[in-house]
Formats: structure tokens, sequence, C-alpha cells
């Protein structure tokens, strides 16, 4: 399978893999991250983003964001290619997992901007451009403006397109006017790569010039995404409108119960658990679903199941 | 001309007007508000909006509001529905305003939230109630958190879709995720409407279940957004990709000149004065292009011009 | 009673009224009006701000914030100086409402920046120094930037105190960091008054070289801030400290019931009518206490009444 | 030396250190550490704390941040206490700081929330208890809004005060509204020591009952903000004013060049290369003054030194 699409940009659907963990205290499961592998890889995605924001790559120590790094790569196998999120807020530290990523053999890595202090964009674009220069894997740039405080401006995505290690962004924004900015002002760059987080704007954005989705819902059901994905390339919208509708059902029943901004990753814990695949452990500062809301989650997923099974 | 859509929502394209002044002195220049709704209305538009945020509402007078209001309906004189923002933070202006715009003859009005308080989401809900329940006109929501400091979260937007009196909502977040919310929740009510503000993203929410685009781009060139509405309700993909690549011309060539938010504002009434239809005085807290940036809106819209007339 | 301090700046304790409305139709209520100012002028306050964010300016029709001010100026009668606040989105109508209160005697007229669109600094600075020139009243600043969305920059600050008809600023930010280089940055500059809203920093902030407090408790109990004032200038810290105790009780007791930002708006009403002195009605979007959030403020100023009548 | 104040709260003026760098490569500048470590503690800093914001301690690899803490607690060699910044989005590798600053012989470690994810407040509650459960030495929260996107609201902080592990807030939000709200709230526990982050408002909150400041311009000149904060203590009001004046001198002219964020952390590594104490080199993300503001800084230093001179 190549992830190759027209134009030899990068793209398909590259589900942000959940972190496996054995309990609260926040050993990594190894047999969980098995399972998970296998199952989004049997589901067709198009690549795997480990230690990303649905990965609580921030939340986990060193130790254990290196041992997933090498545990993934070896159960992938190159049978996909493996994205690795090296995001920190020391530069040291981000080229220390880059080089670890490229010793497992993961294919590129992935790198928000630093997000303690609040930057300007210059300051961003210089540290962008140093960060890629150090690095021995393609760099994916990250827009997640939400969690870092600063959005990387459209004029300075493309100023770092011109960098020949950066070959796209991942923007988790869910703004999608910047996202067409990108679209029309990279054009000439068919190679650079635009891909969304959000996977309730995959479809659209692939059908106006986007890549692909690193979807979190492609942790529970990658075929569903696979064929949202497939069903945009294809330009077929009655297919999209059919999938849409699964997509959405999802995000209204499965991530946001609860109070808390941390619904989301309660959510896909919490469904794979109920699914079987993991464990729904999450690191702190947050914690997993209680079990009334954990019966909410095993109930709606067992309804979108059957849903899916309709359609898929 | 019907601005009603399939299941009866309001939809199309419906140009948020900008308001002709003659100079500083912030008088309204009538001339120009019969030449721009000239303007629009030839250019197939479905509806117009005066005294939206494109409309410079909250920089006017209410002596200048109300003129406005009456002369547009006038020239308009039914051709095509006419909407009336009677947004503000005090809810006996905004029923004044309603009334005028009723007695008026305009068809609906549009109410962004109070903006001067942070509010709570049960706050805006309450308040939204009062509002529709004391209005002679159907009121459309107005989300625009960028302006208010709140956003009208998709709960609390099904919540008010049960009032008779609501019948639909601009979306200016550029949030596409909380879009595609909506356009699933409100799935069984098709006589409410969902629309856009930003241009950039009508043609893909259209695609996604969306009414239209309250596209401040189409009061220089109406012809271009109807177009492209036309393209998304055909589902003509590969028309749509030939007039968004204009449509992202228009906003990176137009909108983003100098250094403000107040760009966009500028560029669209650079752009009309550089067309011939309006002069291009901004109201106060704002102020017009210097030269240099007039130059280069001049230059950019005869090229922009060009363009169009080879794909419309 | 002067409200000259030393160095010949305006300063003081200068209460931001309530606006008593008799209703949820939100008519002004009179007699109330007559009540509170009354109270407060006994209280020995060195002036009074009509209609500012405690006022409710923004959710009062304009018709309403006409009758306060005739009526307030009327009652005040030269007693002590009045403010008017004139904060609009519409420079227009900002300007009105200073030549309103000019007509009715007032002193001064207050202004926080328009609050619908985003501003740069030098957008501000030229729309504070156009509005200052068209006033018939000195003008103070209002900082405000929870609910403007703009902090006025002590460097904006700076070169808009160089305008003859503007004469304080009236800080509402909390940030005290912000006010200390206010005061070091106009040091030469005596008769540029720099006062703070909240009553919590009102007593610190003149230690270290602000004029005065326009604090929301003194519609409430206007002797306890005249006295903290009078410490203050006094240099008397034993007697700060008595002081602040009793204003960090009001606060903490009276300003934070319920979950909303209204807390505050809530609070001072509803301790108003728990004192007899107007009834608690809030325009919209706000509504009032309900009973058992009214319970506990009347149990609360019960026994704040207490201590303050051991101290006082 | 003690650093025990009235009612053994923690107290004092504790410089947030800045970390000397050899260069851009980002190696530790031992000599430097030697170097500034000597000369604050000669200064008469009542304690000292490494790996802060001001050094830039999320900048910094772990292996650096490891060694600074043991290299500082070598030379410090228990004249003063050591604060240790042990700020992470991993609780494990904040116990695992934690764990090698007691074995180093610091005193106390320094932590802010989390900071990549958006939390609530209860998840910070639990997020804390967990943490000083599980640290080997005594904690003071750290409250940094701007960077960490979450305020300690008061209440959380009440509710934390009751751990007994955790011994006071170090509060950096420049707002003296909560700071007076959580001396009030906490007035029963006098231990609990609140210290402010900021040295514009370290005078003015001492007057009100605060402990202390960790104030950046201590590392240039820990006299200075001895001197006023013996004076505070002392309540001597004239001593006071005579030295703000050169502290709000050194905020306006040495933290405010450039027009990045990153003004303040170049404004001081800046000076103190000046001061022939460190060089200026900072980390990733931010660089550095150019030469010409570096000139300006260099000017300015030798003028607030004369000044000094005089006063001290």
């Amino acid at each position: 399978m190549s992830i190759k699409t027209n134009n030899t940009a990068v793209g398909g659907i590259i589900p942000p893999m959940v972190t496996p963990l054995l309990s609260d205290n926040l050993s990594l499961d190894s047999k969980g991250v098995n399972n998970l592998l296998e199952h989004i890889i049997a589901g067709g995605v198009h690549g795997v983003f480990v230690l990303g924001t649905t990965g609580e790559s921030t939340s986990l120590s060193y130790k254990t964001r290196e041992k997933l790094i090498n545990e993934s790569c070896k159960i992938v196998n190159g049978r996909i290619p493996v994205f690795v999120g090296i995001t920190d807020t020391s530069i040291e530290e981000s080229i220390q997992l880059a080089s670890i990523a490229k010793k497992a053999g993961a294919s590129y890595v992935v790198a928000a901007p630093p997000y303690y202090y609040g930057l300007g964009q210059e300051e961003l674009y210089k540290y962008y451009w140093r960060l890629a220069s150090s690095l021995p894997l393609p760099l994916f740039l990250y827009n997640m403006p939400s969690h870092t405080k600063i959005n990387i401006d459209a004029k300075t995505v493309v100023r770092l397109s011109e960098h020949s290690n950066i070959v796209g962004l991942k923007d988790s924004s869910a703004n999608t006017v910047y996202f067409q900015n990108l679209c029309f002002l990279l054009k000439s760059k068919p190679g650079f790569s635009l891909i969304v987080g959000p996977e309730e704007i995959t479809a659209e954005t692939i059908l106006m010039g986007g890549k692909g989705g690193v979807n979190g819902g492609a942790n529970m059901f990658p075929k569903l995404y696979v064929a949202l994905y497939n069903a945009a390339i294809a330009k077929d919208l009655k297919r999209i409108e059919e999938l849409q509708a699964l997509v959405m059902d999802i995000t209204t029943s499965i991530y946001t119960l609860g109070s808390y901004g941390s619904s989301y990753l309660k959510g896909v814990k919490g469904a794979l658990s109920a699914l079987g695949i993991i464990q729904s452990h999450i690191a702190p500062p947050f914690s997993c679903f209680d079990e009334k809301e954990m019966n909410e989650v095993v109930k709606n997923i067992k309804r979108i199941e059957i849903e899916l099974n309709k359609v898929l």
C-alpha cells in the first residue's frame, strides 16, 4: 500500500494512535499497542501517527515515548509509514525523539510549535527552519493553536515550505478558511501535503484540495474513515453523505460526554475499551470516564457498530 | 427570484452590504447605496444583508442605521429579500431596529449575541429566546465569536431552533467542525437554514449541507459568488474548482493588505471604490487604505476582473 | 467637597452607580435613582460615575441612558462631580451622549474602546484622539480589556495623555504591573489621573501613586470605601489592613455567588435590594439572582453590616 | 540567613535564575552559573529559583536541567534555599526532576500546571494533589495563566492548601485582585506562602500580605530587590517610593526593547551580559538581542547602575 496520492504528496487516513496504558501508573500496555496497531492496519489506513495530541504524547515520560516508538515501528514493520510526534518545548528533546524515530524505522516526524512561551511568527519561522535542518527525517508542521497558543500563519507556512525537509502540514485548527488559504497559496507545490486533523472535515477538505485526515476516530473504526477518504478522492458525493452521517454520529455521541475539554480523549479510549481493543486508562492530568459515562459510551458504540456494518 | 432552496430553508448568496459613506463625517452616501444595491441585484444574488459586520453596523449612529434600512428597502422594492442586522448590546435597541425593518418591508432580522459582557450559554439562550419572542420578523442567529467573545454552542442552537421565530443561523466562526455539528444535529429540521459567512468556505459547506453564503466579496463580484453557489448546489466539482480559485485570489490579494484586522473591510471598500461603485470611506475606529495600499488594490482588482471575465 | 487631590489630579472614591430598574421591562426606576444617589452622596464619595460597566450602560436603550443622565445630574445638583459613561461602538453616539451630559451639567465623560471590532494600538490611538477632540467635556480613558478585547497599552496612554482634553484613565484590568507602568511613565504629568476599578486594589494602588477607585461596592457601603481611601492617602497601613478585610469579605461573600461572570452585577444589585435602597432587576442579557442565591446575599449583607458598624 | 518571615511562611527575594548558556548549541555555561549564583547570593537574596520561566526551563533538555540542578545546589551549598522548577506536561518527568532536586540538596520544588491540554479546575486540583503526594520535597504552586492557559482559581488554591506537602503559591498573573483574594481566603493559614512573580508589584503585595518576590531583575541587581523587600516588610513607604522608581526604570528601559513577548528574557540576559556576569545566549525558540538592541541595553544598564549606587 502506498501513501502517495496524486502529485506525490503524502496523504490518506493516518490515525493519531492513542497510547494504550496498563493503569494509572502510566506503564505502556505493549499488548494493547499490538492489538490497536493490528486493528488499524487491518482497516486499511495509509499510515499511523504515534505521539500526537490524541496519543497523549506530552503527558508521557520520555522513556515511555521511546518505548512506544520502538514497539510501534517493530509491529508495523514497514507495512505502513509511521509518523512520530516530536512536539516539544525543548528543541534538543525534539531532535532526540526524531533520532530515535529514525533508528526505529519511522518515515516522518511531526512537530507542533513549542507551546510554553508565546511566540511571534518570525520566531516561529526561525524555530521551524532550525528544527527541520537538524532532523534525520522529513518534517510535518502541526498547527494546533488551541493547545500551543499560536497559529502557524499561512504566510509562515508558505515560507517554511521552501525548506527541503518540510513536506507538509497537519492542521487541527478546524478553521477551513485558513486551510483554503493554504491550499491556494501552495498550489504550485503539489508535493507539499496539507492534511486536516478533525475527522468531521476530512471529506470536505479533500474535495477542496486536502490530502487526507489524521482522524482520531480511525483508532476505533479505521474502515469508516478509509471509506470516507476513498469516496472523497473519487468525488462520490452520495457515498460521502452516507458515511459523513456516521462520522458525525460518532462525534456527537462519543466525544462530548462529560463536561471537560478532555471528553474527546476519554471518548476514544472509552470506546476502544468497549470494543475490547485496549484498556481505557488515561495519563494525568486527565482520568478516564466514570462508570455512568462509560455505560453511555458502551451503549452508543454498540449502536454505531450496527450502523457501520450496514454501510461498510 | 426565490430564496427558498430545497426543504424550504432560506439560502443562496446574500451579500453583507458595505455601508457607503460620503466622507469621514459619516453621512450615508445615498447615491452609493443605490449604485451598490443595483450592482448586486444585477448580479443575481438571493438576498441582501444590511447592517452586518461588513456593513459596519456597530460603527454607525442609529439615525444612519434607520436611514440605511429605509433607503435600502425602498431601492430593493421587493426584488430580493432584505435581511437587517439588529445586533446590539441593548435588547430594546435591537427590537427598535427590527420594528423599523418591519415597517420598511424587510424580510428577516439577524442578531449576533450582545457583545460587551461575557455571557454563559444559558444566559445566551434566554437572551435569544426573549429577543425572538419580541420581534416582528423572523430571526437569524449570527455566530461571530471573534467579535462577540462567545460561541453560540451547537447545543444552544439546537435548543433555540425550537423557537418558531428563529429560522436559521449565519456562522462566521470559520470553524467547519462546528458547522458540521450543526448540520448533523439539525438534520431533522430542514427548514432551519445554516449559512456561512466566509466566502472561502461557501462551496464546501454547501456540498456538506449548508444553504448559502453571506459573502463580502459579493459586494464587488456578485456574479462570481452566485455562480459558485449554483455550482455547489449542482454538485459540479469541476466548476467549483475553477471558481474557488478566483474566490481565493480575491481573498489573498484584496483582503490582506496592511497590518490590521481591518484589512478585510478596507479591502472590500477599496475595491468597490476602484470599481467606481462607491467611495472608500470607513467609519471610525477604522480608516480607509492609504495611497500605496490603494494602488495595490487597484492593480489587483483589474487583474481579477480580467480573470473573472474569462470564466463567467 | 473637592475631588482634586494632590497635584490637582482628579481622584477619590467615585462609585460606578448601578442603574435602578423598575422591572424586567427595563424602565428606569427614578425613585431608586434618587435613593441610591442620596445614599452614596451621604457616604462622602468624591464623585459618581453613571453608565459604566456596573451601570449596565451598554444594556440600556439610548432613551434610558439620556433619562438617567438628566435625572442623576438634577439630583446631584453640583454636590459632587458626575462622570458619564459614553462608551459606544459608534463615535457619533458617544459624542451625542457627551453632549447630553454637558447640557445636564456633568463634569467628565468616560469611554472604553469601541468593543465590537478588534483594533490595533494605532487605530485605538487615532480613535481616542478624534473622540477627545470632538467632546464638550474632559475625557477619561477606560481600560477594560476583558470586555473590549483590547488593552490600551501603556505607550498608547502616554501618547494620548498629550491631548489637552484627556485627563485620566480608569483601569479595570486588575493588572497592577500595567498600572505601575502607567504611574512611572506619567510621573511628569501629575495632573493626569490614574484610577483603578476593582475595589480590592484601591488601597494598594493609591499607596503606589494611584488617585482613587471607581469601586462598585461603594454603591452599598460608600463610607467603607471613603474610609479606605482616606487611610490610603494618609498612608495609615494599620487602618488599611482593618478596612481591606471588610472589602475582601464583600468580594468573597457577595460577588461570587452563582456560576456566571454576571455574579458581580447580580451581587451588587441583590445587596442593594437587601439593604432596601433599590430593586434588584437587571437588564438582559442578565437576570437577577434566584431566591436561594438572594437568601445567601441577605444573610451575608447583614453579617457585613454588623462588622462595618464596628469599624466605621 | 533565614527565609522564614513572620508566621513561618517562606518568603523574601528569590530570584528566578536565568540559565547561562555557552552558545547557540545550548550547552550549560558552568562558569556563568557560578558567577551568577555568587553575584545574587552576595546581593543578600533569601533563596534562588532555578528552572523557572525566566530560567528557560521548558526550552532546555532534561540532561541540561539535571546538570543545572546539580551544579547550582553544589555552588549554593546550603547558603540559601534552592527552589527547583519541575513544571512539565508529564507528571513522571516532574517527579523525576524533583527526585534529582532532592538528591542534590534543594529545598523546594515549584510546578506550574501542565500546559499543553486545556484543563478544568477539578482536573487541575486532582493533578496537583496527586503530584504533591508523589514528591520528596515541599511544593510551591505556580500560577502562570499567560503561558499555561489556565488560572489556578482562588478556590482551587484554597482546596490545595489542605495538602500537607503544598506550602505556597508563586503568582505570576500580575492580577492583584486575584492575589488579594488569596491573601484573604488563606488568612487562617499563615504558613502558606503567597509570593508574586512580577517585580513591579512586589512592594505593594508585601504591604497587603504577600511574602516576597520571585523577581527577574534580581539576577542583575539583587541588592535593589532585597532593599525593596526590606522596606516593604518595614512598611517604610518613603524608601519604597525611592526604590520602586528604580525598579520601574529597569522595567521600562530593559524589558521592552524589540517587538516580541521575548523582550523580557532578552533584556535580562542582555543586561547580565552587559554587566559582565554571563553571556547573553538564549535557547530556541528565542534568540538574543541584535547589536542595535544590545547597544541600547548597555547604555541603559550603565545609567541605571549609576542611579542604583546613589540609593543603595
